[in-house]
């Protein structure tokens, strides 16, 4: 009942992540209705960022250079290397301040059903950057999920024959987390990976 | 930390309604990560929609035409008149099955504090047609909060000195509502409202 343009407007905005039909409508209806300069910026941002943001050539962050910022700071550790799942992760990791070496971005987990193998997660970039650079050791902070976990076991697998030490990031109960409201993987993994102290 | 590009588009996507700093990163990175063609779809049809959609000459719904497709029809009734805040009610209203006459669209309810006055509303344009058209019954569908009402009853007055029948839709228990979990206000509307059965 909406006229045509409009009616594409609504099914273009459902490639959003989280937005169903209804809130698509809300969106086009409030954009059309109150912010039309915003639409307008929207459209502009979404052309530049689809046309010039690409892989960074070293650790594939998403840039619009050749080589990201993180990668051409020269005051970050290289004997370090954090395999990541998403820029987002990184984004995260980098937040909590606590590390001060270089990134690797799958931007996939291993997944052969959805088709995702090592080469669509950049692991031949991977070992080429591990055989060129100083790297000492290959933290691995992909996710506790199962295709995080085989990510993870299949990346240690190619990157311990060369030597270099492979560890991965802790899993346990969070910061200011509570036994009582953990699920039972967590409780375990926090079993498992106790420590002296 | 995020390049220049992807920062502009979180900000941009923060305009649509709902959208906030977290799910504007996620949008970004998953639109560039994989759905490229999308993003620029996107682009397309907002710059498409904010340049060419106006409201209907008649009735102020939104359409690229100079008349939309609910006053182009030539099957609805002339006598009714149904007044909405917003294209989504009329569109509900449509949904709805059981109205065959014609709209106008508000856009907006009056707000004082907000600026929004009778010519916002465009009043004016409600009283050429009152006084163009055939049109013997005005009914209000504006929604149940304080500035519906309040437009509600500045319509209302300014229509009736035309001979006009003026018409509020019903407001009280919704279908299949349950009083135990229907709202005092709403209570207290069916209440006043009960008709003989």
């Amino acid at each position: 009942m909406y006229s045509p343009l409009i009616e594409q407007l609504i099914s273009a905005l459902r490639i959003l992540p989280g937005v169903g039909p209804k809130s698509a409508q809300r969106m086009a209806l409030q954009l059309l209705e109150r912010d039309r300069q915003g639409a307008l910026a929207l459209a502009g941002a979404l052309e530049q960022a689809a046309e010039h943001v690409r892989q960074c050539t070293r650790c594939r962050l998403l840039t619009e250079k050749p080589l990201c910022d993180l990668c051409e700071k020269t005051d970050r550790d290289d004997s370090k290397l954090c395999i990541a799942e998403t820029p987002a992760d990184v984004f995260a990791l980098e937040q909590s301040g606590n590390y001060n070496g270089r990134y690797f971005v799958l931007l996939g987990k291993l997944s052969p059903i959805d088709g995702i193998g090592p080469s669509e997660l950049g692991i031949d970039l991977l070992m080429q950057r591990l055989a060129d650079e100083p790297i000492e050791e290959v933290i691995i902070a992909t996710n506790l999920t199962m295709e995080g976990e085989a990510t993870a076991f299949y990346i240690a697998e190619r990157v311990k024959p060369l030597g270099i030490q492979v560890t991965r990031i802790a899993h346990g109960v969070p910061s200011g987390g509570e036994l009582e409201y953990t699920d039972g993987g967590t409780i375990a993994h926090a079993l498992l990976s106790r420590r002296e102290i």
